[in-house]
Order: C-alpha cells, then structure tokens, then sequence
C-alpha cells in the first residue's frame, strides 16, 4: 500500500463554484495512486452525483454524509437531533484519521459549520493538532475564519468573477449536485 | 440516456491549485448522474494519477492528452511536431463536442495555451461558438484571457493565498499529480 511521506493542511474557501469539486477531484486523483481517502460532507444531504460515482472507489474512497442544512432555510439554530448529526462527523472524521489511518481526509464544507457555530474554531484546531505526519488534511467550505489559516500550509480562496446564479441558473443535477 | 437541458460555459483560472481538481470533480459528479464528460488534457504527459481513476468510468468519462510541457523548461517556442500535438487537442474536442455529442467538454489548462501563443483567443472563441446548447463547456488554466470572460457564464478565479511549493514541497504524486 501507498502512502504520503508528509501531509499538509488544504484550504479551499472563498464564494466562488469549485471547493467542493477539488476536493472530489482531489480524492479521485489520489485513488488513482492508491491513497485510501475518507470524506466527510457535512450539511449535505444525499443524493448527489458524486456519492454514486465514488461508490466505485471501494476501499480507496469512503463518503459519509453528517447532517442537513434545512435549518439554514428555516433561518434558525438547528435542532438538537440536527446538530447532533452534523457534529458526529467530526467524530467521525477523527477515527478514520487516527485509527483507520486514512492518508487524505477531507472535511467538507467545515467552514461553513464554523459559521453557523456548529463547530468552534478551537474544535477545528483539535482536530487538525490531531493529524498524523503523513496525513493529508482538506478543509472546505466559504467563510473560512481567519484562526485556521496559520495551520493550513495551502490556501486557495475560490473567487467568484461571473455566476450564472446570478442569471436565476439554479443549481443542476449533474453539475451542482 | 439523461441529457442537459441548458449546458453553460465555466472557466477555471488564476494561480492558486484546484482549477484541473475542479474539472476532475466536475465530470465525476456529471458521471455520477449519466452524463458523458471529454477531458482533453493540454501540455500534461501521462501519467497523472486521475488518468488511472478515470479508467473506472468508461462509457461516461473519456480523457485524452494532448503534447507536452517540456518546451516551457526548455524556455523556447514548442518545435512544429510538439505543437501539433498540442493543437490536435482542439479538433478532437470539437469533434467529441459536435460530432460525438458529449455532454460536457473540458479543455484543461487552455489558457496556459493561449499564453504560450499556441492557440489564438479567436481560436478559442471560435470553438465556444459551436457550443451546442445542451453542452456544458469548461476551460481551465490560469492567465486567462479577459477577452473570454464575456462568453463566460460561471467565472471561479483560484487564488493563491498559501502554497506550500514557497515552502520549498515539491509537486507530489497522489496529491499534484
């Protein structure tokens, strides 16, 4: 089996289309080396595309999806059973660092619960203090606070120049979700 | 066979990594809803390890590569039979956009092209124009040209704020490449 001499810390934040996706591609990229990637999408609801392409990584690739954004749309603080479930990923997301000893982990969309107070910046960095030397860690998600950036050893804030969205576009299967 | 009903035209640029990632996630989220990507790889040898994944997803998902980066280090203008190889790239994408029909057509590190003078913008643009209307269109690369930001309808600007290549890493296989 393959692994990374040394990890580093990813970022992808910023307003623009393209986070999620890199980190996707990130991992499909690694698969094809044979590097074992765990991702964890939080705030995401199943289905989208990508969990069904995946599925073909077996054993190389493991999705898990932790949570739901309704109460982003209800504009409130989620309930009890909501945050319990997207709080487990983090749970989660640590065993399969520490002990399955994954060589990626991705956090996906991390910073946006950060935002919605879901995690506290000290929790995220629990978390990434945790990380063996040969893990790769990937944190996405807009509004990335500040604090994390010391840790990270790669940033890359995804800007939005142009946005069909703003043309009334909604988000599509296939493309979006 | 699922179908796009309006496809778009998004470009990937600026310096910071994730812009090929992106593309790479992009087509496999397409692929996990039915929809047949062409990735035509500009100025990257084999192998890359996505090239490997990709494989899984025959029927949905074909790559092809087109020339080498080796003109770049040797500081000079690609010799007639590099640059042919590169440029060959823009036909067979025209005829997997027009002829075979495929869903979604990325053309990755275009822009890189354009810059070292191998295509034109109205090349380029002249190729944005066959854009059937259910076909979604993707250019990746960094320095790309203002003049293509008007035909661009989803703009995503991957910038740098961190890397670790200032710390001196170099490019990784499983991660860059």
């Amino acid at each position: 089996m393959r692994k990374l001499k040394k990890g580093y810390i990813q970022i992808y934040t910023g307003n623009g289309k393209g986070k999620t996706t890199a980190a996707i591609g990130q991992v499909v990229r690694a698969a094809g080396f044979g590097l074992k990637s765990y991702l964890a999408c939080f705030m995401k609801e199943f289905p989208y595309s990508e969990f069904e392409s995946l599925k073909k990584f077996e054993g190389l690739i493991k999705v898990e999806s932790f949570g739901k954004d309704d109460f982003v749309y209800r504009r409130e603080y989620p309930k009890d059973e909501e945050l319990q479930a997207i709080r487990l990923g983090l749970d989660k997301s640590k065993d399969a660092m520490i002990k399955e000893k994954y060589d990626l982990i991705v956090l996906d969309e991390i910073c946006v619960c950060h935002y919605f107070k879901i995690f506290s910046v000290d929790e995220i960095i629990d978390f990434i203090k945790l990380k063996p030397e040969n893990t790769e860690l990937i944190l996405t998600g807009r509004y990335c606070p500040q604090e994390l950036f010391e840790y990270a050893d790669l940033i890359t804030e995804m800007k939005e120049i142009k946005h069909y969205y703003s043309q009334g576009v909604n988000a599509r299967r296939g493309i979006e979700s």
